[in-house]
Order: structure tokens, then C-alpha cells, then sequence
């Protein structure tokens, strides 16, 4: 179930075998850094493990600053409290006795947060005796999770201290603004969110109540979050190593624009005709949810994928044999695909990280 | 890296922790048996593993009846292998040095087969000392991998048999027809194929080549193969399993409708609105490459995914954490996204099976 490595340290990129996730580590610190770098002494970063699935990452961005990682899943905590992080929060909500067991456990390894956008949730986790900061989530135009900004926000804050339970703040999280690709229509969505955000706060202040922290945002809109004021904790996680629908986006100040650092090294194993190469790396080694992969600085496309084949196409495709790198579509989903990944600077590979939090869905 | 199983044996479905890939085995056994008794006598069956990754998946099978394997990949092979399977076909091209050498490695410990679409591959594998069937690809219509049928398959096999090798026949299969909704236009194209097949058969047959096996097909034509008379193995593997993008087949004689077996338990973790409930299974949870899940037995639509959430929208959806189960839009990445099946007979959980082939990708 663990597979083996595609590749010894020390090994050059082309010795690798394939289908492998190789992280270009000049891109990935270099992203590290404009990231960092860029909301310094503004607001607290806590990426999203979501995103990279593995405590050797986590660990880079606690260095450079971050107070601690985002999850998805307690599962998911679990892998990163495993690899040595201290301070998590689960994104998310957390419904059903045997996860709220694993949150309760997990809660005294550990600083945890959790989200909630439901009264009976909390009594859940009040029963569960889980020591948690609890975050409302609010609904800022995503139309996912979260509760109504506002009033229903305030009732759900004193449903948790009357609980008992630690209020933390509010998540404030716009997922579908991420990929909208203009950045006046990004810009006007978020304006709207951080107005939701403020009119909440204001009517906690009212009622007295403490909100320490409003965390969200995520790499296509965070210095937007920012500049607007009203969070102090962003979640970025796909930054670290940009995809082809990230990069499809308009990328304008205050935004940097990332490069990409995540590829997939594929090989040609068949070449049926003049213009068509078929690559061993298909839809179970680059998630096509988001579209179908790029090919890495040459002119070519990939233009279909099969469970293990990739249609490449274009003037003179690479030979029978030769490896080609290509960009995912979407990081995420790709990355939750391998064991492992393959480091890689100055074309030679410099370490194998374990992809811990890989599959973990509960 | 190796998830924990989401449930323990003798627990009750309800009581399995989300998501969960969960096995009906009524369900399953229903569809071996409905497949294996159809066939019986007129072809051999070699199921893919690369859609059930599962040696307890392939033991079964081969009970039946099966005559080994099929992988699309080494390490699938060697997965394979390590659960007890002693013949495998890799039904697809194997390309590079390194994968070379794990596919003569492995040809020590069991009967292995392999395809090929080109004479320097052909090379390669007799370098590499790989003790294995040769079986040449030929492309019948879904142009990926494969040589042309007729004089192009004919003058490749030659260069098997002038390298040492074992020419063990054709490998003809046609994915694209799998998906073809209308059973007159499936039937047309495997006719098609057909004649492809019976073509190469004449012209090796002339030039004093034995072709023992012609292998190919998959769930949603087999029996059109069968009936061809063209193929004597066939490689079925979504047939025990089913999902949603199979079910929007026609299905009508000669082919026998199968029936889902397969499932995604999620629960209900947010009810932002009277007619939406979130449950916690998004696209890592079911691959979404060939549409969203379906619901099943319930008048709802799971609309969207994002990574980790699912929308559910109809009347009256279920409560905050009630359990809902999900036809997975497309098996075989979905499969590869989990350590375990959860194996359900009456409502009980009676097995779990490790994926000990997820993942493998090289």
C-alpha cells in the first residue's frame, strides 16, 4: 500500500522513474519566500496541509513563520501532529462520534482549533470533551459550509461559551473566488466577504464577545484579504506550488505571481504517429478535475487523459523513451495521488519526502 | 501513508467512519458469477486489476475461473504477485530501463506477459532478460498505443521471434468503445475491430506465425467480442463494481446489465439551506474525471465537489450527520484514491480489504 520511492537521492532527474511528483525546491523556496516575505508583521500565515499532505513541508513553513497548519480532516491532523506540528486547525467542520473521538484525542497531543456552523455540532464537541478553539465558519459568498454572517453568527458564539467551549474567532474562507480569473471581479468578491466579516465582528463587540482571530483567504486572493483589513490569518496552501488553473488566473498587484515548482515526470512509451506521444502518466497521476495537465516550457499539449496515458500532441513530440514534465492541473487532488515526493535542484534529486497525509479522508 | 480501515469487522454500515469505500458483496458476487457464467467456455477471463488494485479482489476471480491478471502497470504486477497471483499480462507497453529491469525481476517469480507497439521496445526487453509472452498491440480504433493491424503487426512480430522472444498473439482492445452510449454504435465499432483482428490473424497465419491468444475488451462490450468470435481472452474490470458513467450505457443483449456494488459512504457534515446538505466526500473521495457521483436509491443530486465537500441538493436532503451512499462517477481512479474496502454483507461489515495495489504507478 506504501509504494516504493521512484528514485534515490543522489540520482539525476532523468533516472527517475515515472509517473513521479518532483518539487523543483529553487521554485518551491522561492514561493516560500514571496509569500512570506509579503504579509510579514501583517497577518499570521497558517498554510493549508490540505494542499501538501506532508510534515516535511509543514515544517519549511512553520520555519519561515507560519503559527501552524490548516487540515481538512482530523485524519489529516493526525498525520501533521505525527510529524511534529504543534498547532492545528481543522477547517472544517467535524460531525459524527468516531472523528469527534479522534478530534478529543487528538486535542491533548496538541493546539487545536475547529470549525462549526451548527448549534447541535457544538454540543457534540462539548460532549466529546475535546479542548479545542472553536471558530464559527460564516458564509461569505462560497455557498459551502458556514452559517449566515451576522446574527446567526452571534447566536452560534454564545451557543459555544454557554457550552463552555473556547470562542477563537471566525473562519471566513471564499473558495470559489480563488479561481475566478479577473482580478477586478476577485477584488469585488472579496470586498463583499470583508464586509460580511466587519458586520459580523461588530455585532460580536456589541454583545461582548471576544473574536481574536478571523482566518481565511487562499493563494488566488489572499493580499486582497490583507489590504482589506478584516482577517488576520490566511490559509494559503497551493502557492507553494502553483498548477495550471491557478495560473490561468490574472495575477496583478497586490497579488505576486508564483512559478511553478510542482511537475509531474512523465515518459513517452508509445509514439503511434508524427504528431501524437502517449506518456505513462494519466488521470491517476495528474487529477484532471480542473483540466488536463501542462506541458512544461515546450510546445506541445496534452490534450486527453486515460486512466495511465496521456495524449501529447504537437510538431516533433519527444521520442520513445524520453521523460517529459508536465504541470498539473490542480495540486491538490495530484499530490493526494503519490507516496512521495522527489526533490529536486540543479537537476539532480536531493531528498524524498513522504507524503504522510496521503488518502487521509477521515 | 497507509490509512487506518475506517470501520471494524462486525460493525454495522452506519457505524463506518466517512468517506468509505464501501463493497456490497451480495452485490459483487452477483456480478462475478453473472460474468464468469456468460463466457464460460468460450474465452478465458483475465480480469484487470488495474480497477480493483486488490489481490483478495484477484483470488476471487481467479476461483471462478480467471486465468490470471491483467495490470497496467509493473508495479501493479509486482502487487499482484506479492498477494499470491502467479500469471499476470501487462497490457501495456512497459518503456525504460528501470521498469525493464523490475519486469525481468519479477518474470522469475511468476508467469508475466507483456505488449509492445515497437520494434526498439522489443529490443529492450530481450536486453533486459525478461522472461515474458509477447504480445503485440495493435490499435483497432482507439488510437492510443498500438501498431497498425495488418502488415505493420506482422512485420513486429517477426522481430519478436528474431530477438528469442515468445510471440503469445494480439492484444486488441478498443476503451473508447466502452463508453459508447448507444449498443448499435458500440456494436459497429467492435465489428470494426474485428475485422482488424481477423486481418492480422490471416497475414501472420501466411507468413507461418502462430497466434495463440488474441486478448482484449472490457465491461461495456465484452460480449460483442465474445460473439465476434475474433478474441479468445477477454479483460473485463469495471464489470464488478459498475458506476455511474457504465450505468448511462445502454445495456441490452447480448450484454447483461450488472448492477452497482460499489460505494462511497459519506455523511451530512453542514445543512446550509432547506434544500442543500454538504457531506464530507469530495473529489478525493470520487474522482469526478467522468462526473459527479450519483445518489444512490434517493431522489437527490450530488451537483458539485470541491476537494474535500460534496453538494447534495434536492427535497428534502438528510440531516446533520445522517449517512448517505454515493455511486462513484468512475471506479477505477476512485478505487486508487483508498487503502481499504469495506466489505458489507446485510448491513454488517464482514471484511476489510487492503488496496495494497493503490498507488502503484510505476
Amino acid at each position: 500500500m506504501i509504494q516504493r520511492p521512484p528514485a534515490e537521492i543522489g540520482q539525476k532527474l532523468e533516472q527517475v522513474d515515472t509517473p513521479a511528483l518532483v518539487l523543483d525546491m529553487d521554485g518551491f523556496e522561492k514561493n516560500q519566500k514571496t509569500l512570506f516575505d509579503l504579509v510579514k508583521g501583517r497577518v499570521r500565515v497558517r498554510p493549508h496541509a490540505k494542499t501538501h499532505k506532508c510534515p516535511e513541508v509543514a515544517q519549511r513553513q512553520i520555519a519561515l513563520g507560519a503559527v501552524g497548519m490548516c487540515c481538512q480532516k482530523v485524519s489529516e491532523a493526525e498525520a501533521m501532529v505525527d510529524g511534529g506540528v504543534h498547532d492545528v486547525l481543522v477547517s472544517n467542520e467535524v460531525v459524527g462520534a468516531p472523528k469527534l473521538a479522534r478530534l478529543a484525542e487528538l486535542s491533548r497531543r496538541a493546539k487545536l482549533g475547529v470549525c462549526v456552523d451548527n448549534a447541535q455540532n457544538v454540543a457534540q464537541i462539548k460532549a466529546a470533551g475535546a479542548n479545542v478553539d472553536v471558530y464559527i465558519e460564516i458564509d461569505v459568498g462560497m455557498r459551502r459550509c458556514g452559517v449566515a454572517p451576522g446574527a446567526p453568527a452571534v447566536a452560534l458564539a454564545k451557543e459555544i461559551l454557554k457550552h463552555g467551549l473556547r470562542f477563537a474567532g471566525l473562519q471566513a474562507y471564499h473558495g470559489r473566488a480563488q479561481h475566478i480569473r479577473s482580478m477586478e471581479e476577485r477584488h469585488a468578491v472579496i470586498e463583499t466577504a470583508a464586509q460580511h466579516v466587519q458586520h459580523t465582528k461588530r455585532l460580536l463587540a456589541e454583545a461582548g464577545i471576544a473574536c481574536p482571530i478571523v482566518t481565511g483567504a487562499g493563494s488566488g486572493t489572499f493580499m486582497l484579504e490583507v489590504e482589506a483589513g478584516a482577517w488576520n490569518e490566511i490559509q494559503c496552501g497551493s502557492y507553494a506550488f502553483m498548477d495550471v488553473d491557478y495560473a490561468k488566473n490574472e495575477w496583478a498587484a497586490p497579488l505576486p505571481r508564483f512559478g511553478h515548482a510542482l511537475f509531474v515526470l512523465s515518459t513517452v512509451m508509445s509514439r503511434p504517429s508524427p504528431e501524437v506521444a502517449i506518456v505513462d502518466a494519466g488521470l491517476k497521476a495528474s487529477s484532471v478535475d480542473s483540466g488536463m495537465p501542462g506541458v512544461w516550457q515546450q510546445d506541445l499539449r496534452y490534450t486527453h487523459a486515460s486512466d495511465e496515458h496521456g495524449w501529447i500532441e504537437g510538431k516533433n513530440p519527444p521520442a520513445l523513451g524520453e521523460k517529459l514534465l508536465l504541470v498539473p492541473g490542480h495540486c491538490d487532488p495530484t499530490i493526494n495521488l503519490y507516496d512521495w515526493y522527489v526533490c529536486i535542484r540543479g537537476g539532480v534529486v536531493v531528498d524524498l519526502w513522504p507524503i504522510t497525509a496521503r488518502g487521509a479522508l477521515y
